[in-house]
């Protein structure tokens, strides 16, 4: 059996990346979808192993210690991060694997995994980035500059990516992204041993 | 405006590759379907500039001359090529364009274009293979085992191609060469100039 293979999808905050997302996890079979791990509390109504895997400081620092997560990063006080087992036993066992991580977790990932298969999602413009923070109505007006200016210094690596998607219209890119992790299961690479049977 | 891209699809006779393209033809806009230039006489029902772009001998050889064919080869006294200015003019204008040739062709278009996308589409097996053979009911049983011997051969050089569509069901198969196209088109040097508008 074929490994499965490691999808990063990132992008500037806002993107629509989980939307795709979602949608993705609808239309494919055989693909999971990584649960970060987080040493915050959860908030009302997340569920362990679910939205996050709850789990103590300490043993984050030992992840961080023996080298076993494929991404982390610190906010607040609090660490989040992918733990590499969990994603290796479902490559292993033949599923692809969807991370949703920004961008400077998405960068560890590419570091560690190079034959990850990396993804950025784009919402278009600025304009409609800009449209779709003051939608949300969660932000201030100085968090939602903040993010812009943090879209473009983002926009600036997306040449580390594999692939772009502008996410203007979302049944293209949904159409895309799913293109893409069909696409790469077709290469060469993986294929091979079936024309020898 | 982005030039197209170029794809090359080949694989063995009785591989199922022409059905696959009549399929991507009707669902994909934008890509264009190269005719090959041949010197044989048109069979009955065939129609210039549909099936074949007919030309005569010396005008074919002088495209030899000036290497303005991608791929060519003699079958029987007749020459078969693929003119490369057609194509170049349809990618500049923006069109992927579609080259459906046999294995030789292939290697050919391969080395002249290193962009080139390639595609080798294998029926699944060689028993599925041998069966459509014998369906098509058109050649005779020495001319069968040739072809299957030449399928062999040819399935070694598979590694060569970007991708491997294995035809063993023809839905999935078109499925699976459509995402190739779309994700080919979503690649990131292709689409970077798109997030600094």
């Amino acid at each position: 059996m074929n490994k499965g293979k490691l999808f990063v999808i990132s992008g500037p905050s806002g993107a629509g990346k989980s939307t795709v997302i979602t949608r993705l996890l609808k239309q494919l079979s055989n693909v999971y979808f990584s649960i970060s791990a987080t040493t915050r509390e959860p908030r009302r109504g997340e569920r362990d192993g679910v939205d996050y895997h709850f789990i103590g400081k300490e043993e984050f620092e030992k992840l961080i210690k023996d080298d076993q997560l494929l991404e982390y990063a610190e906010f607040v006080g609090n660490y989040y991060g992918t733990p590499a087992i969990p994603v290796d036993e479902k490559l292993n066992a033949g599923y692809d694997v969807i991370l949703d991580i920004e961008t400077k977790g998405a960068e560890q990932v590419m570091s560690k995994r190079p034959d990850a298969i990396s993804i950025f999602i784009f919402p278009g413009s600025f304009e409609i980035l800009e449209q779709r923070l003051r939608l949300r109505g969660t932000d201030s007006e100085e968090k939602i500059l903040g993010r812009l200016a943090q879209a473009k210094i983002e926009c600036q690596k997306a040449e580390m990516y594999d692939y772009i998607i502008i996410n203007d219209r979302f049944e293209t890119a949904c159409d895309e992204v799913t293109s893409i992790i069909t696409a790469e299961k077709c290469k060469t690479a993986g294929r091979l041993h079936l024309l020898s049977e």
